[in-house]
């Protein structure tokens, strides 16, 4: 089995990487050999310590240039995860920049995954930036998409595409709409959300961390744990379970800036929330109060998908991966 | 004022211009001068009669031919109406060739439009065909578009991109999702749904037609004077009346094909209907029946567009509108 992760430099890459090496692949029926053979990582850039594994192969190139995403592909490719983006602040600030990346370099890859013959399976995350305007109080998954930003917008694009491409057979796509990822290691990063990330993870380091938004802001969160659970799920499920419908609004939690804060107080002490300053942000409150946070993922919940229990939970899963790292 | 028409060589495009230049242009306030200097119709082939008017002028190329589109432009564009399309089973049966006309033609066009700097609005024809798979029985302006065609695809794959070019200030753009056009005049053409006029049209010109779906088949359909008249209210229509939704689903009317050729032995007699001979086609079965046949238009409805008052009015309409060019 050759799994290919587009955007594979990134948190969320690497961390499946590590993860389909530890469980020793993909299980599903359709593979050819069930055997894990390689791990493609392609991405503009690899800023992370590489991973120790011989089957690790990294693709250093961007997910917009046709040949190369070709001859990646042209080995075989079982299953493909594109996580490759241009994130949210990042693609409203430079709008030909997310069309290209977002839009056209998934075309791209599901053209070479196409080309193949050979039917991969895909599975495409997308953000729940897929919702803005006038909501209902509550997601649900028969709720139009009408992003608000121009992120938002090429995320829905991408999910028509692989749905189409689905339905005539040439790829097998799933697309998992993701909650808000939190907490995200590392450092902070374009996406307009990152700020639920960092008001956790900075006071954690015991470093300070700045809040853009009102400490009432709720977003709808998942842990990378589970998100991580989440995409190979979305791989791993029967294709007459995904059924006609191939788009999915993951599973989360609903918690305001005050509850994480109150969160943190009660995990790492009170000093630790007390690093956190609000200092608004309009920008950044125009495109996170958009999107939705409170969903009834009934679908999900229904297919096997699994949300985190509390935000306390994402604060301990979050410690354990730090000081796992640290070891 | 100029205004450019995509797609101008077609039935619609036609009539569009034919109605342009008798009513004098457009009316809305943030148009330079109102006076009607040209109307450019772009389309890859005129094979009707010419309209006889000086304001009229015929580009042939095609929209994806970005160089020729920006050229088209150049002298200013206060409105445009995109009707230029791959129709529903020639995308159906070449993927590639509706992705490159129905999404890099739109985005071509939307981009020259954008690059004038003058945010020109734009009209832009999508269709009943973004929504499909499991749908409630009667589809509301909140229900989510599921196109189970690539055609359906790539229309909302455009509504996304004019949405989003509008937000960004780009262009004041405007979305309508046409019913099925029911009486089309002149030749079939490749649209899946073209058997719904070919049974009112053929017989009434004393010709034999083909019937590819059962009697019980139901479509959502409105007249080519009703679609004219949406797509000059649709563009007349202050931005702030539009808001931030700037998808709209068009009115129309339920018809059945029975009822259909009920109306047809009404308004023209029994040996009419009888012209009709039913001969099933699971393909164009299969594309027709997954778009929805009832709607709520109620937004439509506030907006002040209107539909036909029944089948009946609508073949009467056709007739009249063939004796007219009998003269």
């Amino acid at each position: 089995m050759r799994i290919l992760i587009t955007g594979g430099g990134g948190m969320l890459g690497q961390m499946l990487a590590r993860s389909l090496i530890e469980r020793g692949g993909l299980r599903f029926a359709s593979a050819g050999s069930p055997m894990l053979r390689e791990i493609v990582l392609l991405d503009q850039a690899f800023p992370q310590m590489p991973i120790d594994d011989a089957r690790i192969r990294c693709v250093q190139g961007q997910v917009t240039d046709r040949p190369l995403i070709e001859r990646t592909c042209a080995a075989g490719v079982d299953a493909l995860f594109h996580l490759a983006a241009v994130v949210s602040a990042g693609a409203e600030s430079d709008f030909e920049l997310g069309m290209r990346v977002n839009v056209d370099g998934l075309r791209a890859t599901l053209d070479a995954c196409r080309a193949l013959g050979s039917t991969p399976r895909i599975v495409f995350a997308s953000s729940v930036a897929a919702f803005g305007g006038e909501l209902p109080h509550v997601v649900l998954d028969t709720t139009a998409p009408t992003p608000q930003s121009s992120y938002g917008t090429q995320k829905v694009i991408g999910e028509l595409l692989v749905a189409d491409m689905t339905r005539k057979g040439f790829i097998d796509g799933r697309t998992l709409r993701l909650p808000t990822i939190v907490v995200r290691p590392g450092k902070p990063n374009l996406a307009a959300s990152g700020f639920m990330s960092n008001i956790l993870r900075e006071p954690l380091a015991g470093e300070a961390a700045v809040c853009p938004v009102s400490a009432d802001a709720c977003m709808w969160i998942l842990s990378p744990q589970r998100a991580i659970e989440a995409l190979i799920h979305a791989m791993e499920l029967p294709a007459e379970l995904w059924g006609w419908n191939r788009t999915l609004n993951a599973p989360g939690i609903t918690v305001s800036v005050r509850q994480a804060l109150d969160a943190l107080a009660r995990v790492a002490g009170k000093e630790a929330a007390a690093r956190v300053r609000f200092i608004p942000d309009p920008a950044i409150e125009r495109i996170v109060l958009s999107w939705p946070a409170r969903f009834e993922a009934e679908r999900s919940g229904r297919l096997g998908f699994r949300a985190d229990a509390d935000i306390d939970d994402i604060i301990r899963a979050h410690l354990q991966l730090q000081q796992r790292a640290a070891h």
